[in-house]
């Protein structure tokens, strides 16, 4: 057999590249051979030869060779040099420009099919500047008693470090579902077992490990117009025909809801507290959306999200407490009361559910986390949790004032606030004649987060809003970002 | 208007539920308005008259009745007392029993309706008892240094607590994307940018994402048989077509896989290390998979879990490595390597592809939580990982040697050990007739877990064997569980 000397010459290194040059010759070369630059049987120089040439050390050389041979594309004979061992198959049509040019574009075809399909989701936008006033949804995050959290951690890590380092139940650390079910009984009136409670990283998890469990491709999900777009991703995103319903000051109005076109599997809504408007469901409406429910077989999911801070009256129980049927999944989150990068929430499901949502989040990322579930339920036993919501009530209800005054201030006549009483954030009317989206990007200008009410809405439209945050921010940031706010609607 | 005594006879309270005496009279109330057993118009007996009766403090009655006031059950009028101010709706089909019975029944039809849907899932089986040897997948986790965690975690907590609080980004946290895509590119030899790499919880979400943002309803995927049936859930789950392609020495042959049925989307396999065999694929057989990929406009999806493990000879490269068509979704974890309850692992993407893959992530969980990866990412920048990785290296090496001893012990005639020399489990093949799901269920009962190879396949069958872990367990619990794997199999 013919063992060609091979020169190597098509090999070139990038000294000023950040890749180690081991790395890069391992791979040049492997390329190479690939390729069929480098032919099977041919023999490589030395690697002192290469190493002189490549201006690099003998072992740079060396480790790419042992790599290659580890791999099986060379192979060194005592006394006799090192080969090339690998021969391309016959079928490797990315050999030839040919074979390289039908690929690329069998890939750009590819490409093209999937961003196609995926324009659905195209509504999907991110919120832009995690911290800048008046975003909504974040909270206070210089209040929160990180001192104290660190000792529930420490705390919950002396008692069982090596139990909270392995895999959990799928459902959740069962401490936090006990003490969560005892705070929903008691603030919500949630009615519920512990074993009720599944545990979830964010109510955005909770919302699509429902829609994961209960819709089928091609159901039906009614949702309030205006509503949680995020919500609504989750639902086509799973192949359900989305309905707008429409919302006025008693919350969704399930008597407008598209009934000739089809029976809901699901219903969105959030009775608490509207997404974005505010309002909270009357009682009526919610025995008439139970009533439906019932006698339909749809599902409610109720987002009870922000229901902790409500500043005049008492927060009105959960539709889950009313519901005799077992058809509605209660949504909360611990972001918003503790913070939003712990990424934790729950949901109280109907209990003959429990087993499929445990197979739905058994698929969808396995087992939660253990050891902020565990801080977190030792957080609420001792008390802390309460008294850091009682407090950020009261803030969230100083800072609310502040907006109101600074609206008084320098929004006279351009901006009318919602009368609502709760939430982290609130719905300012526009007065003038400008489309909302045109103020929100001239504020984004001027350095404020303020969304456009359009955003929320599908179907029915709304008089031009803005959506605006201020339980995360100073007064001097909340007087600061309405002045500019002002700038940026025209007179 | 007539304002009738209500007698209020028809509410019991249950003096010994552990339920708060306020929430059960407050619910009882509402039952019988809601119910019509408390008409509207009806005047309430006096709070101090109720107090007495139900022997209970009388700022329990207050509470409940101001709680029912509140949500528009019940209204005081100075001087008067308190009447039932609303009035059940006439549609409220639940008042009467037939009502009752109907929604009953149609709330079975719906369960027993979606039990039906859901029995595809049915493959999905939990492990049992957390950490009983061998359980396979458990890692060594007294060996975890977890007091220089916990140093890395204070660290990054110092610089930069506020903004570690807060939503992040939905793809990961930068600084861990870009350690990632350096350990991988030094120790993996995968070609990416940090742009590329995805932060997500665990593989299995990684897989799970990748399947939403890759796969349609209908379309095909391809998976190894025997392999990895936490995978075959979520393509089922999507509504995939999984055809099973067989596996031998060289790992999956794309050449015995069922082309004639139809192209397929995903072709997921586990290059490094077959699971649950052990084998690494040949470089003949990755480039004819890689070959069909770019032709066909197939992703690959490339599980690379446990290959930081081999134990003699170098880890061969990643498919990825060797990819030039953007085919290749690569799988990690850190599950592992670090401890199981961090739920968290990463995606390497072809670049084109982030920005869908982004999409789908921000609708199943948003954003990604940030104080883990920022310590892993600190964790990984002072050394600590590799050095970890190369402890548990050669402590896995002697478990895995000292399961070989102790099934020459106990077992020799009974069970033969794979040859692999990589990862934290092993195959051991029955030499008896008894079926292997029968020895797993006898382990079980002598208290050693001991999964049936059978479980992983699906269409073809293999020899009897057992899946053996013996990363997570020191000398004893080996030796143990070996001696009462014996016991557990019939000679």
């Amino acid at each position: 057999m013919q063992h060609p000397s091979l020169t190597l010459n098509m090999i070139q290194l990038d000294l000023a590249s950040p890749e180690p040059m081991q790395f890069q010759l391992y791979r040049a070369m492997r390329e190479a051979i690939v390729t069929k630059q480098l032919a099977a049987g041919g023999r490589l120089p030395s690697t002192r030869e290469l190493a002189q040439r490549w201006k690099v050390s003998r072992n740079t050389v060396m480790g790419a060779f042992d790599q290659l041979t580890a791999e099986g594309y060379l192979k060194g004979k005592q006394g006799a040099g090192t080969f090339v061992t690998f021969s391309v198959p016959d079928f490797y049509s990315r050999v030839t420009p040919a074979g390289r040019a039908a690929c690329a574009d069998v890939v750009a075809r590819r490409e093209a099919a999937l961003r196609q399909r995926r324009m659905k989701y195209q509504g999907c936008t991110h919120e832009p500047s995690p911290l800048a006033p008046l975003r909504p949804t974040v909270p206070s995050l210089e209040n929160f008693p990180f001192a104290l959290w660190e000792q529930c951690r420490k705390a919950v890590l002396r008692q069982g470090e090596r139990s909270l380092l392995t895999y959990g139940d799928t459902l959740g650390y069962w401490p936090l579902r006990r003490a969560v079910a005892t705070y929903l009984r008691d603030t919500r009136g949630v009615r519920c077992e512990p074993a009720q409670v599944v545990i979830c990283c964010g109510s955005q998890q909770g919302i699509y490990l429902t829609a994961s469990t209960l819709l089928e491709h091609g159901e039906t999900v009614w949702m309030e117009d205006p509503g949680y777009q995020g919500a609504r991703i989750v639902y086509e995103g799973f192949g359900a025909k989305v309905k707008p319903v429409p919302v006025d000051r008693e919350g969704m109005d399930i008597q407008r809801a598209p009934v000739a076109e089809g029976v809901a599997r699901l219903i969105h809504v959030s009775p608490s507290h509207q997404f974005p408007l505010g309002h909270t469901m009357s009682l009526e409406r919610r025995l008439r959306l139970l009533d439906y429910a019932a006698a339909s077989g749809a599902y409610i999911v109720e987002d009870d999200y922000d229901s902790e801070f409500r500043y005049e009256g008492r927060p009105l129980s959960s539709l889950q407490g009313l519901d005799q049927s077992g058809s509605v999944v209660y949504v909360g989150t611990f972001s918003k009361i503790l913070f939003p990068s712990l990424r934790l929430g729950y949901l109280v499901v109907p209990p003959g559910l429990v087993d499929l949502f445990e197979q739905s989040r058994s698929r969808i990322d396995g087992n939660p986390t253990l050891i902020d579930p565990a801080t977190i339920a030792l957080f609420m036993e001792e008390g802390h949790f309460a008294r850091h919501i009682r407090k950020m009530r009261s803030l969230y209800q100083e800072r609310l004032e502040l907006l109101h005054d600074a609206v008084a201030r320098y929004l006279r006549g351009g901006l009318e606030l919602e009368k609502q009483q709760c939430g982290m954030h609130t719905v300012g009317w526009l007065k003038g004649s400008t489309p909302d989206q045109e103020v929100t990007a001239r504020a984004q200008k001027n350095g404020v987060v303020a969304p456009p009410l359009s955003q929320y809405t599908r179907r029915f439209t709304l008089p031009p809003g803005l959506v605006l945050g201020f339980a995360g921010f100073r007064a001097d940031e909340i007087d600061n970002a309405v002045k500019r706010l002002a700038d940026s609607i025209p007179l």
